[in-house]
């Protein structure tokens, strides 16, 4: 069989770019648990009813089909999902009677969408959401807790900065019924095109399809141009001059929020109030967020989310929820295609334990089972070649140290990068922490080290 | 909508059933680490010729379309992967001016088969593989090392025990060649149908679809019930009398593997020699393992693998291959399902901060930040509740700490299994170790506890 071509759309990762992605999800996946998130899976399938009833029906789903079914047997009724929102949804209400609300959970898995693949949108891509759920009711304060898991989350990790934007659809919508309005909807889905199209465009679809004003069309970009990295917002939307009850309510919320996720002491994350982000979906209810990343704006939003006031709903029970998710694949892959990330080896293996001869490699897998009983990952030589071939063998494959054993039973350890050679226990040596697992290379260690991937 | 009913074959897990997943996966995963193994992961979609080309093309695969494309439009000629082993190689042969040979990897990923779903054979199912890949070459110790990898990393499971059942096609295929049997391949697949037929209907096959005499038949048979657990098969099959340099060749092999996977100090895995293991798949071509896992042997093997002398090939060039796969699901659910294996707690938090009052919910959340900077995970109170009513919030998640702050800013901690509640300081108290995280509970602590799932 011949070469296989890549599939566009369906990024693989080699070894060493996995070690990245890996130690990514490790990393959410360890803040998103000391907050107290379960984590669950669910079957990559669901029925097609339930993927058109996500909000937005316009998903380019991937329908499946049994190879061997009969010519005249119908498609098996079901489609891989394209977000982890929608089988989250049903998995509340399928296992209910066996959750605990609020329940907290994370889920990291791929999701597709048959769409043409671009940097950044691939046809196949993981997520990391977190989501609380309540039955019934979901108090306001768990919209600060989640939006503040992934700003720890985020800011855990050695990505390059990262903006949440945060706005809220009380805020939106009281704003734009207290200054009368006649189509609320469609305002916000008219202001939403603000980063596709001019203001002055969006002015004019303000007022042909939402029915506004031209001086309230003026005042609705007013209010999306307001963009702070602090609770000033308050005072500029009240210095317009509209009252409403829900505005409060949203402008308090949003205060909460931002005030809420700048405290502490973040590094990489920056909170900012943009009251232009409206999230298009009909399903958020009040906060709402975008998050981007720096340099890389060109990917547009790297997460999302907000506040859905019905989850999930059977009818008799409602289930509402807030949570963010972020594009796990959407970022790195274009971070270790330009080389801003890489993993330092693309074997687990910090020590190559030499083989001297096929006879005695007994005693190199017992070198190799000393080191691995203390937890030092580790591998053999494949074969007894000349020690600079085994040497190279290790370099080739980024282990730091190469164990030695003479004919006398004397152990010494080589660290192959300085060439420094020291006597060595194999029931007490231990490598520097830094060599024990493959790290993560940040722009700074990829410079130092010359490596341009 | 409607309560969602489950999808037979698609099994979901509760989250504290996930935990128990989790902690198998991660477990796996160190064990593979620990010798050297380096993870990928494949795309889940294969072109449905490479998927064909895998050795068995009577698979059930789920075909791939988009729920949008033209009605005149083909399907998109992909479908689910069915195995990890056809993705592997596929990559392999892919990437293969990335990867420096002898390659080691291993991937926990999902697979799908549109099969009839029952006890541990499910449409949706995960695996965990490990395989070494040479190019052009891969000498026979790597089987050895292979198989131990999965040997350590099952012995480390809180499972039942386990047996490898280990076989070597070259003992076979030398062995019915030094008998004179006609059609060697034919009496291989006869002979894989013991499991399923008594002896002398298989006999009768050997003579009928195999073209042996009813003496070579019998002698088929003898080697077959041969199942030692050293390397004592050795003489027992020298005394059948046959003689051919395949089968001394496939002896010696088979005696290597079984002793290197009994060397070591292991709990609960049995090693064995079983000459009636075929595995009918036609690309093995020299060590063959079976895995099955005790009082669960009506689920057939829970893993198994081999050698394959031509893993991929591309014309040019063939990468030969050896490894095993060990079915997660297929042991895991009906583990948790008998109630074998469960989750301490379907919660991360090993601590609940109490809330006295919304007012005062900033100071339980600095509370909780204190703890997690010290890695303990924990959640805040979702309401104000009256405390014996926060405390059964803890008990119903199972969380074991419950933490107490009184109006002179005085912090108790009361472990709600044993009522005891002690003064504590956030910046120091840690809690026991085995409370930190949850833990998978065997069989001996359900028992002690009377869980019984």
């Amino acid at each position: 069989m011949a070469k296989p071509t890549p599939l566009s759309g369906f990024p693989e990762l080699l070894p060493s770019a996995r070690v990245v992605e890996r130690e990514v999800i490790a990393s959410l996946a360890h803040t998103f648990e000391l907050h107290g998130f379960a984590n669950i899976e669910t079957r990559v399938v669901e029925p097609l009813d339930r993927l058109a009833k996500g909000g937005e029906v316009d998903k380019e789903i991937y329908v499946l089909r049994r190879l061997h079914a009969a010519a005249d047997e119908a498609d098996a009724g079901l489609g891989l999902h394209f977000d982890l929102t929608v089988p989250f949804a049903r998995y509340v209400l399928e296992h209910a009677g066996h959750l605990e609300f609020p329940f907290r959970r994370f889920q990291i898995q791929p999701a597709w969408r048959g769409e043409r693949p671009q940097e950044g949108r691939y046809r196949q891509f993981t997520q990391a959401d977190v989501d609380i759920v309540g039955r019934d009711e979901l108090p306001f304060h768990h919209d600060v807790e989640v939006m503040r898991v992934m700003v720890d989350a985020l800011d855990a990790l050695p990505i390059p900065p990262v903006s949440f934007q945060f706005n809220n659809r009380k805020l939106i919508q009281g704003f734009y019924r207290g200054l009368g309005l006649p189509d609320v909807t469609a305002a916000i889905r008219t202001i939403d095109k603000l980063d596709k199209l001019p203001a002055d465009k969006v002015a004019e679809l303000l007022v042909g399809d939402a029915g506004a004003t031209p001086e309230q069309a003026q005042r609705c970009l007013e209010l999306a141009t307001i963009r702070v990295a602090d609770t000033s917002f308050v005072e500029r939307v009240r210095a317009l001059g509209v009252v409403d009850e829900l505005l409060d309510e949203g402008l308090a919320e949003l205060a909460a929020v931002v005030e809420g996720c700048s405290a502490g002491d973040h590094q990489h994350v920056m909170v900012e109030a943009n009251l232009r982000i409206a999230r298009g979906l009909d399903y958020y209810t009040g906060t709402v967020v975008e998050i981007f990343m720096a340099g890389y704006e060109r990917l547009k939003s790297v997460g999302g989310g907000g506040r859905y006031d019905a989850l999930a709903t059977d009818g008799r029970t409602t289930y509402p929820g807030v949570g963010v998710s972020f594009g796990v694949s959407r970022s790195l892959i274009p971070l270790l295609a330009d080389g801003v990330l890489a993993g330092s080896r693309p074997v687990p293996s910090a020590v190559l334990v030499v083989v001297v001869d096929e006879e005695s490699r007994a005693t190199s897998d017992a070198i190799a089972g000393a080191l691995r009983a203390r937890d030092i990952p580790c591998e053999v030589a494949a074969s007894a070649q000349k020690f600079g071939k085994q040497i190279r063998y290790a370099e080739r494959r980024g282990i730091p140290f190469v164990w030695f054993t003479d004919a006398d039973g004397g152990h010494e350890v080589k660290d192959i990068r300085s060439g420094e050679q020291v006597a060595a226990d194999p029931a007490t040596w231990t490598p520097p922490t830094e060599d024990l697992r493959p790290q993560i290379l940040g722009l700074d260690k990829l410079d130092h080290r010359g490596v341009s991937q």
